[in-house]
């Protein structure tokens, strides 16, 4: 249950009213915000006075919930805005790995040249084996860095494991929290409590409850800056990578109020349907996308199937414009 | 192995040739077809004189592999075409069943108001409970029969098993093979010896290799006009009744020479997805859609939440044309 | 709901009952038995008189319910019986398919030896592919028979689809309904309409709860005979053929009153895990399993991969007696 | 690849091996083992001398496969041990979480009694909705060693995210890393630098390939004491609440050379179903048994629906008994 609590209403009243429903307590302008676990379905009298309204719900979906909200959050990411309604489609390109200066210096200038705003590049890798490339790791966080710098680009990048989200918390725009590692309360909570915006993926084997409850980890901290991003689920279909879950899409723009992003490179795992499937979220109406792009994709250090060369990356852009315009959105 | 044999060869050497490798044959006005099993890499040394051409291949995705034939097949439907260099994406609606004469009216008269060439609805119900709706049988088909003459439309139905697969082909100008049916040969070597055209869907736990594989039946007995329906895969998701693979539609226009529809309805089993992904796919390129929709859907008698008003359907046909305009193609 | 209705009620009240209620109507020596959609929930009161007994139900799960029969029925095939309270667990062995009169002949001696009551060969293989070996057919059958007479075993064959399944039930002991035809409801009603021993194998991408009404179509023509049979769901891991689906074994076991057979070798799809695999299905106290056994799996024209050899059959056979002791059961 | 170095190879050529071929390095009592990508398929001329033997490999499972140790490893664990030749099945009981000492005392003294030598409990509990019991944390720890002291037992619990995991290795005798955290580098490193023995669960959308890959990185660190968990994956089927995979088991003991346990709780999600998959997990000759037990499971804080009763364990575990004796192994 959701109760919105007068601001005039005493302190030890609102602690108090937290401790005995177990609940988490955000302060905002307009009025303190009290979140119980969803079993409790009635305000309890004795907090009936300080009570100016509350919403009941069938499960733990609460913050998140469009039931609460009607309308999708905003999101502010530097001078560019996603959600509300500015109707943008925010493209965020890149390599899956910085791997050199030169290399991510060659991405950085391909969006500054595209007018795309935000940069992405991993850093520390969640790479399924440990025989594998693992990232520059602070090295690669230092490069995006200077790139922001250079460009004025916004950057993101993903955290792997707990013992780095302060560093990803520090030097990007957006911090991003992977498939795999979205059930880490260790990372949510601590993102929790940032106000820097978080794009949170899907886990492959994530039902929409669970990662809108992994949401709720950090709306409940008190960071309201959340963006969904559908990447693709696990299924028995092996020809593609994963299988992006558009009617999950809809789901999510139907039931929660969190702007949505979706990653089409991991869905498919190959460049030839890459665009295909851009150009179908865009008439979707999702608030952006997440592309791999790579200055010579056959030598990428990681997922070298998947990325797209330049040019490629400039014609979709293009392409894309058009699409979202006849669904009444503007890419950025 | 694909083998093009001269016309002017031997009657009994293609013959020969035919029963020696163990392959299918097929009359072409040019040529004729020997498809062999993809076990088969070289023509043999006996059959290289009559041997116009020769096509090796890596499984038995065959006939319908892009690698045979690049361009997408043209698929002509009475007096309309999908596939081919058309860039048609064909509209198929209506209702899940045929419940009544007044309710199939209703809705043969909606595609005649919208210029939908193509009037869908089930007579043989593939229900997974014997004590269900079952359809209205060759009733049903008689009432499709009726709404094809009073209102110059296609029809389509559904042929729920081999035992009256003549009745289906006999009255309808496309074939559609269920996903629940999709593995019986009864039915696809029956359709294969046809020359209608025939929708086969894709079953919900069915690989895209066996999908291809499933059109081969009909191909290789001769039948050239065979569509693929992607129609929701099952996977773990339960908020949506099944996943629409979108990655795998990617993978079919790379690797098939098919033309594919999309049935965004049964896919996402709610009524409120069906706009959305319906702009999604048409932004993806594909050859058609197959929506249902229903006079009054609350009352309908199978499927009653995943189908769309009259109003919804009219407002989706007319926010379709620009999309499918973006990507150079049009609603028919 | 499944009404009982008393046997010196006017026939005529019966039929109008049946009409009125849509329900399926089977005469059984105490008393009729009316099968209506489970919606149903209360005893019309124009019928209570007549009505001995009834029984009401969540979903259409009705006459298969342990709710509506909580002991495992038993289903006698030949001289031997299982379910019931047989304890008995019967193994049903043989190659994949009929691929010579030796090659079954040499199948047949060794269920002899080993005291196997039954043999298992298919005969119209649903294979995915068109270009495969799609079994001897009918000549496939004629040897089966000819097993029979000459060993005294039951057979067991696949129906592929419903133009041959009164072939297949006028030669076979146990009429087997295969993962790819399970829906096909001309062989299920048809199977219905017989007395034979139905083994309906579960889809690979099939629910527990589609399964089971798979079965009621059986039961509500008036078959009662009716083994349910795991052989593997189809899931993300592709390390292995399919997944075995123990858990969803252990909730027929506890909400059907069908008898459940299991069928380790298509679950596993290689030769070295099932010994294990089949040990484990007999600890579950499972009323059978299908085990593909081949003189030579490394030629066999399907399948090859996952039948065993003569020898492994035997020392599998000898180890799961012990194991069958300890949960209380018979291997016959 | 893997290469034994002798132990008299002068240091530095050993650390230049190591830095060149980008290999993790153990230092053994018989010689240096270096693990290379798997991409390395040839011993390097220049390392040839001080190279004793070396093994090539397929992919990145390599000190887990059985081609590198065709014997399954040895952990010993307290005073007790598993895998290796000692043909022990270990049974693990307990609570899914502490909730009060009275409690976990109660399943002390069973275990206790019934001389199962393991005790688990959750304390920190990776719930998937932050409004959920999150656990005691370090008070559940400490009344765990309380009940090692008081009763001689091991004690067994799960580790949520890295920003506790050395409380954990400190506490226990074995360190579980749960499904949610097997792809967290922060705690898998951690645990590879430990010797106390870990016990991974596979994650449920976790292929068997990446589930040893995972080991990899504990054993890479040089920690050999990996046991795997099979814990249920997730698929299409909801009645229960995820699938048993003993398909993947019976891979994992083909492939592997770790000993492996298995969970059949948290598969089944429900009480009914836990005895007869406990039984044939025994049956499937595996290392041990995971079962949640309660004192009273209708009042438990968390998976209430899945726990047995302490008559219900005490039963199962004298039902194991025969049944391990039927395949040549003993219950601990």
């Amino acid at each position: 249950m959701i109760l919105h609590l007068a601001k005039d209403a005493p302190q030890a009243t609102i602690e108090q009213a937290a401790r005995e429903l177990d609940a988490f307590h955000i302060v905002k302008p307009e009025y303190h915000v009290l979140v119980t676990p969803s079993a409790l379905k009635e305000v309890p009298a004795q907090y009936k006075d300080v009570t100016l309204e509350s919403f009941v719900f069938d499960n733990d979906m609460q913050l998140a919930a469009a039931s609460y909200m009607k309308e999708t959050r905003q999101v502010d990411i530097g001078n560019i805005s996603i959600g509300g309604n500015t109707h943008n489609t925010m493209i965020i390109g890149g390599p899956c790995s910085v791997e050199s200066e030169e290399q991510i210096t060659s991405s950085a200038k391909l969006m500054k040249e595209l007018g795309i705003s935000t940069l992405r590049a991993g850093c520390f890798k969640p790479r399924t084996s440990p025989y594998s490339f693992q990232g520059l790791g602070l090295e690669g966080l230092r490069l995006l860095e200077k790139m922001r710098e250079q460009f004025g680009l916004n950057i993101i990048t993903e955290v792997r494991d707990s013992t780095h989200v302060d560093d990803v918390i520090a030097s990007t725009d957006i911090v991003q929290i992977g498939a795999k590692a979205m059930y880490d309360q260790g990372i949510l909570r601590r993102c929790g409590q940032s106000h820097k915006p978080i794009l949170l993926k899907r886990g492959f084997g994530t039902t929409l409850q669970e990662f809108v409850q992994a949401a709720e980890f950090i709306l409940s901290g008190g960071n309201d800056n959340v963006i969904l991003c559908e990447r693709g689920i696990r299924t028995f279909e092996t020809k593609t990578r994963f299988t992006l879950d558009l009617c999950g899409v809809a789901y999510l723009k139907e039931y929660t109020n969190l702007p949505v992003i979706l990653d089409p490179s991991h869905a498919m795992g190959y460049r030839y349907g890459v665009p295909d499937l851009s150009r179908a979220c865009v008439a979707m109406g999702v608030d952006g996308l997440l592309i791999e792009v790579h200055p010579t994709p056959a030598s990428a250090l990681s997922d070298a199937a998947q990325q797209i060369d330049h040019d490629t990356f400039r014609a979709l852009v293009e392409s894309l414009r058009p699409v979202a315009q006849a669904v009444g959105r503007t890419i950025i």
